[in-house]
């Protein structure tokens, strides 16, 4: 099948909607999306962006069931380590279902990992959880190294009543 | 100990070069620091600096065994959450170990809090590994969730030569 790989517009922001709210549906989490279209387009395409994106489009011939063109899209962001200096953050990396096995996701994150080396990023780094295996098991097979299993990073967050109790208490000493 | 916590700037790079190498040899990973105090200032404080960093000073009366007045930073950079938004990433938060327990880490916690809310981000996120129980206890206890243990997340990351390949591999359909 054939399909183009290009960088997001803002006219974009339906489509991601869309296939983020359908992402979060698959990882169980569909409750949790509070970010509309309207705060994508402002993000993601104002005077300063927070992240980039990318999307494959397939062509009129080829469209989903539903009849959509947009059918995955890969959202990502710079980072920074203190070891190894500039670094790219893979937030999400999505094919719609009925694309899958047909190499769309292959061809996106191969077109990440070359922009991480365009802009001199030592690492592309992203998170994925242990029951998600098929998706895994397609970064690892690719040369991801599991950083959970291999030195036991853990990944913490402070978020909603614990992050406004943190930023408010009192000092200890 | 009165201390005082403050944006760093370009000329305290050589004390944070300093104590990401004393971090490194904490976390048991002295050779993996491949960022110079040059880079750092370059990285930081150019036209398009890629995080920011609060650091913690002491008075020269309550300077360090080696004489350090810096005794403490937290580095962070802006991400993005598809789900909720702008956030933030806490890359490292380090007190020197003879200025532990004396409130510093858990003041500069809370000053990247502030932050975090004052930069309306929905999170603050980060890493500990398993094996570095005061500093897992020490989050938890001020409320983190540890997304690993409870969601099940792993960390992966593509560098070096995966990385490589990956950026030049052939379409696979």
């Amino acid at each position: 099948m054939e399909f183009t790989i290009r960088e997001c517009e803002a006219k974009d922001c339906k489509d991601i909607s869309r296939m983020i709210m359908e992402l979060a549906v698959h990882l169980k989490l569909p409750e949790q999306v509070k970010v509309s279209r309207k705060e994508l387009e402002q993000d993601g395409f104002s005077g300063q962006p927070f992240f980039k994106c990318l999307i494959v489009e397939v062509s009129d011939e080829n469209k989903s069931r539903d009849g959509h063109t947009m059918v995955g899209y890969a959202l990502y962001f710079y980072s920074y380590s203190t070891m190894k200096g500039k670094a790219l953050y893979m937030e999400d990396l999505y094919i719609m279902p009925e694309f899958r096995g047909k190499g769309l996701g292959k061809a996106l994150l191969k077109r990440v990992a070359q922009i991480s080396r365009e802009q001199r990023c030592k690492r592309l780094q992203f998170m994925v959880q242990d029951w998600n295996r098929p998706s895994l098991e397609f970064y690892l097979q690719h040369g991801a190294k599991d950083l959970t299993a291999a030195e036991g990073w853990h990944v913490l967050r402070f978020e909603g009543g614990a992050l406004d109790t943190l930023a408010q208490a009192a000092p200890e000493n």
